[in-house]
C-alpha cells in the first residue's frame, strides 16, 4: 500500500494553491472539479504523490462543514492498493467500518473511505488509479 | 520534495499501532522514543513513506497538548527534501515562517517545521535523510 495524496481543506483554493506553490517551489499545479464530492480540488504533484487542496463548492459538501467547525487544515490521507476491492473484503473481516461503498472518484480511480473510528480519529481514503 | 510521512497524535501509541497495523496488513511496526521532541512513535512502512503514530512522553510534549483540544488525529504532514538548508533559506526568502532552526531528528536526519500559517492551518515537517 502506498500513500497517494495528502488532502488538505481550504476556504480559497486558488489562493491556496499560491501560497502552497510559491513555499514548496511547485512549477505548475493543476485544478480539478469533483461535483459528486462537491470540491475543487488543487493537484500539488510530489516526487511519490501529491498534495491535494479542496474547497467546498455546494453548502452541504463535508468540506464545508469541517472549514466550520475547525478551519483550514488536514482533512483526510489517501491510500493506494491494487486491488481494492480486496482490499475492502480484507479490512471488512478485520472489522474496518466504511464510509459509502467504492465508487468512481475523479481520473478513473476507485474509491472509498475509511471511516475514523477505525483509524484512531483518522479519515482515510482508499483508492485505486485505473490500469 | 518528497512526501515522508504522515504524523498523527494518539494516546496510546502501542494499541494504536495494533489498530492501524491490523487495519492495514502491516508486517511489522517500529518503535522509537524522540526524548527531543518528547514523543514515542509508531514507524508504520508503506511502499513510498511512513505512517507515524505519535504518543507525548511528558505533559509539556506539544502532542500532548494537541491531544488535550482536539483529540487523536491527523498532526502533520512531512516533506523529504535533499538540501533542508538551501530548502529553509528558499522558503525564507518567500517569506515562509518556521518554528525553529533546523536541528538533529532521529535516526541521523536533520529536521524543522513550517509554521502552519504559512501553509493554510497545516503544521509541515521538513526534513533531509543522511546521505
Amino acid at each position: 500500500m502506498k500513500i497517494d495524496h495528502i488532502a488538505i481543506a481550504v476556504n480559497d483554493v486558488e489562493a491556496s494553491a499560491k501560497v502552497y506553490q510559491k513555499a514548496l517551489g511547485i512549477d505548475e499545479i493543476e485544478f480539478e472539479t469533483v461535483e459528486s464530492e462537491g470540491v475543487k480540488v488543487a493537484i500539488i504533484p510530489m516526487e511519490n504523490g501529491r498534495i491535494e487542496l479542496m474547497q467546498p463548492t455546494k453548502d452541504d459538501s463535508p468540506i464545508k462543514k469541517f472549514l466550520d467547525k475547525k478551519g483550514p487544515g488536514l482533512h483526510h490521507m489517501a491510500l493506494e492498493t491494487d486491488n481494492i476491492d480486496g482490499e475492502v473484503e480484507r479490512m471488512e473481516g478485520c472489522g474496518v467500518q466504511f464510509l459509502g461503498k467504492v465508487r468512481p472518484g475523479s481520473a478513473g480511480t476507485k474509491v472509498t473511505f475509511i471511516h475514523p473510528k477505525s483509524l484512531e480519529g483518522v479519515l482515510a481514503e482508499l483508492c485505486s488509479h485505473p490500469k
